[in-house]
């Protein structure tokens, strides 16, 4: 069953406030809240002095009120006066300049200092509210990732990435022979002699480079673990969660899934789709709907993040204020948006943020209340949302898909560090797959390369660059076909092309070997003939020799004839950035080969199921016809989709 | 009656040239000369020696000559000795880069050091040339804002930031609840622990950013002050100016005009074109002719700013060489922009400069002579205007106008602090209201929210997001009707939104109330039904309530017929940043609601008046009829007006 | 005859490898084999611990195996131990920041440190190994000038410039006078108060900026020599190379061409079509050839750089990684690209490089062989050269052009210090022409200002803008017609306008003198009547004056029926940056004034000769008809010939 809840900052609003703002929240169907994650400066106004009769308070107030309040630790940003205490706290940009306090996120993930303190601040919070009985889960700081804040470039991270390296590596010469130092007499004498990526005279080592981002992805870890070990001690059975951010790759979420209980995320549409994968007539058609897979790829993907518990911790209610443009959803969207969480296996959608605050950088964030307190549309359209829910069957859980997309955070620092090509986007690649799964009716699950690979009739590879071995061996011992993109497999841990060319390890799976790949230039397109049919592809081309099965051909003056996708009966590769209508007939295909049944071509319409239930959402600007049997039972909306709607049935 | 005049730097031409330049400037019919404002290093080559010999002597020359000097002090370009001497002279840039000695300029507003500088070397300046019969009028510096050099980082700037805030706010609580810094944990528990604006990990708070704009506008006006007192003392009697630059906003142009006699700018408009406002087709158009509009905008702006006094200071003699591309104006220009300028108040036009200098930075700037001291293009336009002028009669002074367009500098910083959409330009929404009054034929004046109201029937006001109370009661009480621009009253004097939302004080003149606002991509347009008629619409829209009369309404998908344009007997909202046909309708209909004549659109033809004087001037590419009665006489010019042509007439 | 090499890095490869790469390299048809340069840190691990032993080893089994070995000094890349035992040693970019260790040329070339530890290095190996009977050429460093290097912004840069300009100037007066300082009150004291031309205010003295260019050019120079010094005393007999880049102006190569005894380039035609001047359009058409006349135009200039002796150092085996986008050249490009280097002149082509190497920065960079030792694409054409290299007759020397065009990197200087519009291009500009003589099938030589007149009949100077008055009187004496780009003339050696006006000594050839410039924004075009026919120019354009004959004239709105090329009978004067069919019609027009035979246009065809031998190059898509005459006798290819088709005949 949906949840509902809120964002909700006591110390921006006048204590009388507090009362009416809880009752109306449980009016409206809210059942959480969530608070504190930006409250250090009010709880300790001075070193070591604690304010906590106001939390005390809007705990009270709002548990008293029949909320349950997710509590967020304050780590995300620290006091001024902590600063000053510790500049050392403060991180340092690619450039090497100390990025100031008067915003957030201000810290650096390796300054022992802030470890301290976020311990200390965490400690007390925790103890305080542990067994607090209106707490019933707390949240880690606060969008880790946001404004570019993963890789900091300050002495404490030097200090820390070499030792990080000294225990990777063990030796020197091991961290040489990985790093490829011969390359440029890049030698190191020792892992003191390393030096951080940043203001080189020309790239450093991919390996280098890749290292740090690791390096860093393990720093988010053990500060999140840190918070999460404290918490646990104090407040056993509360979940703790930590919202993500959208399409963020900058550190492993599944390794800091690994010791959070439920991963939440943020969603914000609007701005994702200005700043998305797709071309300029597609945001102009989805300009107020937003890109219709970008929301449901994160829902998927923080599900497998949280081993099936995901929750929305912050929903978007109405226009914000971060993006170049900030364009208002259509009316209805909020709801959309809220159904579309819950088809997806989200379990709980809270909205950011109860009321539009009417200062400081936020202003132009609309809320569920205007600053007047007013309604504004979003929160006329949650109280659809509570009204709606009555009505359904309760305890449906999603399924597991017969489909798998693979996303390895590994994968994507690896063509980050070694793009080759400006053009070539793994983030756009896997969506596109993902997108074009869903237009054809089809659900899936995103796995990693630890997942369990049971019950999948397909596994769908776009960019997994650096195989495990392990991995591919269960996979060929798995029941499921695999389609690869173009360059798996092509580096090994050691960001290194594996001996024997890539595919690498892949090898065990299909017989191709990778002799030459290029990037493309965006005003030149490569032609695929596929069936009857010709194609456009681009970005990316491979020359492949293989034995297997030639499915589709380049067709053109370069190297005419050559394979451009290539199967057998477990496993196909293709040797090409596929987009469009290319990449639907790959994937169409595929879906046809591991005996997957699809729909055809959905359009801008989406459909999805969570147990018993189905739901249909209209992404477009006309009316839709809901592929429902003729007997189903449609518990909000029908058969007829009008733009912006939202059908649920049962079959 | 117009005065014309020379920029002149004695101090880069051989002594032997000064008579002979004198007497041909004389001779060209100019009547001012202004020099001096880069000259310290050679006044004071090192500490305390001054070398006053030469400049004694260059007055002596042109003022003998029959010239009257305009003197400028040279704190515009410190001398290297004593940068060298005092480092903290240097201004730092907002990466925090300090900006070194090399061009001009180099000088931090706040630095202490150079205060004391500045008001040495002007108190020496004028203590000695204060009663020169020659020195007829002062010019302060140069051109403050150019290269971006009002905003310094230093450490003097953090300093006095800090004291300025303490004077702002007096308690550093009023500071948080100004700042919300109840946000984002951004407490400070004393002035001292607030930092600069730049290099934060996000932006900071909106006040925050137009604080320190703030701040940098009152440290330019009483730097200039400091000047001006130190002038006055010495020299009584002889009027003090400073010369502007052209759609600068980076500090308040009408406080620092308080303390000056006659505003002066800067008048570049080939730069101006290429930089500006129009597309690209418009500004192929107009490429060698410029934007029709932004030299008369600031003409009336700096009228404004100077009280009624306006100078031209430096006029464009033909190419220069600071923008992206240089092209040459037509043939002609220099005359047409000379007598724009008389039309629209100006009293002196200064050229920049008498001859191009064949070394350092600006050598592919042209002067009136050629480097060889043949005369150039400018030199016989000037001849040309100095010769009609003798046939017009004399001491007309421009009459008030029937049109206001305010401008206000504090509601600049606003929306530059939360632009809130990328494409958002206060700046060019000015001056595309100013065109399209001007393409209609009306004179307009600029007024500041200070600003006496009498006898205006008509206020433009585009983007007046910060109003004060005093200036709305004033408008209520005045018989001027008013037409707002979006986000009109949306922001308090501490950048927050109104209680009760925006158009906050505005409800005093209507009713409306902003439920929402949104920034709207480039390639998304949305459509205006007014009248009968369909506009297109873009950038910024809005959702009002409103109990006026509609007068234009939104006509699409998204929230179909909401008001686009409302109002009631004194005042008018527009509720999206209209431009093109849609805003010629908008003033056209406000124009005739507020009984102010007008003409059909002119196209690319212009018309003003200054008194009895009647001034048509021809933009266009083929020859234009001129709005004259059947018995006018032409004094310049005739009713059939070729490209680039000028006419003058009485009626 | 054409001798075939490849780059070979020892160091990279297991010891049990070296034999058999170095019999395959024998095999294939190789002579020559460059090592050694990024190999300090093998050489020198730690300081004074020398490891000589395995490059002793691998000299011995490539020249055992019948390969010359190049032996690179290996200063591009010094040690981790050596830059933290000396940070001064790093370079600093125009921000002020350090540039640090990791990838490669990490160095300043004004560090008094680095000069000494270079020449240490240098000396030890060549003392090692300069009579080594296997060691038959050297190279110093490599490729000065890549990832922006010449130019560093360091205190020890500091120090070197100010004693540079006093030995330039002598006296500080000298400079003021030079460098215009009296404007802006730039004034110095002394050298001492001379600061670098970054991070200023605005943009400094052209003559600062030029002069800083010239002394980071000279610091090259003295760099350079000093190895160049050492190894001619240890390996007389010897030639000594520098391996320069492509289209790279930001050094004076003819200066450092005079230390060394072989000029030698780096050929990577694919990045360099995607950087180059090209519109979009003909880099698709180009998409996989690359441009036809950007190798040739620098194996001509590198054939001048090094009087005469050429050698391609590095030549692109497949697609590579430095790039945006790297694309794949065409089958058989490899092979075009060895003979279109033979037919200009070059005598040994070494590819870059034996082996793609699995780790490190250059993974993507294909080699000869593939990372697993299979031949690639590249080996297949290498080996096909060398079989068809069998055929032809030995000894053909290339014989001077007719038509020479004069490449002055002072010009160039001067252009970058004052672009006056950012659309003009110099290198585009000589590119330019020299592909349209290219394209009427006439052979060029370069030239400089110093370079030998003797026996041209045509001097194409595009870009001359600083034009020596002993080169003027040589030119006037010599049998040379001359054609003068736009600008010509336009600078002293001070950077300033010559007195009189431009074109300044060139007045002694043509009676034309600029009475002013501009330069026009991409969206304009002006128009030349020339003949009957009009034509397209834009960029920029001048008004000159002139007694000469008028060959062709500006036609439309501005200055209509201006000049736009003008002559007598020793020299024109072209006044607009003329591109495409207008530089044709100009170009054809003077080789036939100049009495030079040329073709009509060769579209995507090239030909050329060296000696008795005639080449034909085909860098279209449809099959071209070579224009040899009935009775030639054709040793590789035919008359017809295919896209990427190579013919060689004599006649
Ligand atoms: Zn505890
Ligand atoms: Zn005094
Ligand atoms: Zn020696």
């Amino acid at each position: 069953m949906l949840e509902l809840g809120v964002c909700y900052y006591p110390e921006q609003w006048p204590r009388e406030k507090w009362e009416q703002d809880a009752n109306r929240m449980v009016e409206l169907g809210l059942a959480w809240v969530r608070i504190g994650e930006f409250a250090w400066a009010r709880i300790e106004p001075s070193p070591g002095e604690f304010h906590w009769e106001w939390l005390d308070e809007a705990i009270d107030v709002l548990g008293g009120a029949g909320l349950k309040v997710i509590l967020g630790t304050p780590t995300a940003a620290p006091p001024k006066w902590l600063v000053d205490r510790h500049p050392d706290i403060l991180p340092v940009d690619a450039r090497g300049v100390v990025r100031k306090f008067g915003a957030r996120r201000h810290y650096c993930f390796s300054s022992r200092r802030y470890r301290e303190e976020a311990t200390r601040i965490t400690e007390a919070m925790a103890a305080r509210y542990g067994e607090n009985a209106y707490v019933h889960a707390w949240q880690t700081d606060n969008e880790y990732g946001d404004h570019d804040t993963i890789y900091s470039y300050s002495d404490e991270a030097l200090r820390a990435f070499r030792l990080w390296l000294a225990e990777r590596y063990e030796t020197v010469d091991e961290l040489n022979r990985a790093w490829g130092t011969s390359f440029w007499a890049m030698h190191y004498n020792s892992f003191d002699e390393v030096e951080l990526p940043n203001n080189l005279v020309e790239e450093p080592s991919p390996t280098h480079i890749v290292d740090f981002i690791r390096f860093s992805s393990d720093q988010v870890k053990s500060f999140n673990r840190a918070q999460v070990d404290i918490i646990r001690a104090h407040s056993p059975g509360r979940p703790v969660t930590h919202n993500f951010m959208s399409q963020n790759t900058d550190f492993d979420h599944h390794k800091v899934g690994e010791d959070i209980d439920i991963a939440s995320w943020d969603v914000y549409p609007m701005g994702g789709l200005l700043n998305g994968r797709l071309a300029v007539e597609d945001k102009a058609h989805y300009m107020r709907v937003g890109d219709p897979d970008q929301p449901a790829f994160n829902h998927d993907l923080y599900r497998s993040v949280g081993r099936g518990r995901v929750w929305v911790m912050e929903q978007q209610p109405g226009p914000v204020n971060w993006a170049a443009h900030n364009q208002s959803p259509a009316d209805g969207m909020v709801r959309l948006w809220t159904w579309l969480a819950y088809a997806h296996g989200v379990d709980m959608v809270s909205y950011f943020r109860w009321r539009q605050v009417p200062f400081a950088q936020e202003q132009f964030h609309a809320g569920l209340l205007l600053p007047n307190s007013e309604a504004d549309q979003g929160y006329l359209e949650v109280a659809q949302v509570a009204e709606e829910m009555k009505g359904l069957p309760k305890g449906e859980r999603r399924d597991k898909a017969q489909v798998a997309i693979l996303l390895d955070y590994n994968s994507r620092w690896a063509t980050r560090a070694l793009p080759q090509g400006r053009s070539y986007s793994a983030a756009a690649t896997a969506l596109d797959w993902y997108s074009t799964v869903s237009r054809l009716g089809v659900d899936v699950d995103f796995i990693g390369q630890h997942s369990d690979l049971d019950g999948y009739q397909l596994v769908l590879a776009p960019d997994l660059v650096i195989a495990d071995a392990a991995f591919v061996e269960r996979l060929a011992k798995s029941g499921a076909k695999v389609l690869f993109g173009a360059r798996s497999g092509s580096k090994t841990e050691d960001m290194h092309i594996p001996e024997g060319l890539p595919p690498g390890p892949l090898s065990a799976l299909i017989d191709v070997s990778i002799a030459r790949v290029e990037s493309l230039p965006d005003f030149h397109k490569e032609t695929v003939l596929y069936g009857n049919e010709t194609f456009e592809a681009g970005v990316w081309r491979e020359t492949i020799r293989t034995s297997e099965m030639v499915l589709a051909t380049f067709d053109g003056e370069y190297r005419n004839g050559a394979p451009a996708l290539v199967g057998n009966d477990k496993a196909r590769y293709l040797a090409t950035a596929a987009r469009g209508a290319l990449l639907q007939k790959v994937i169409d295909d595929a879906l046809g080969w591991a005996g997957v049944e699809s729909l055809s071509d959905l359009g801008d319409l989406r459909v999805t199921r969570r147990g018993r239930l189905r739901f249909a959402f209209n992404f477009g600007k006309t009316t839709a016809e809901v592929p429902a049997p003729e007997a189903a039972t449609f518990h909000v909306g029908g058969r007829r989709l009008a733009p912006v709607g939202v059908a649920i049935w049962t079959e």
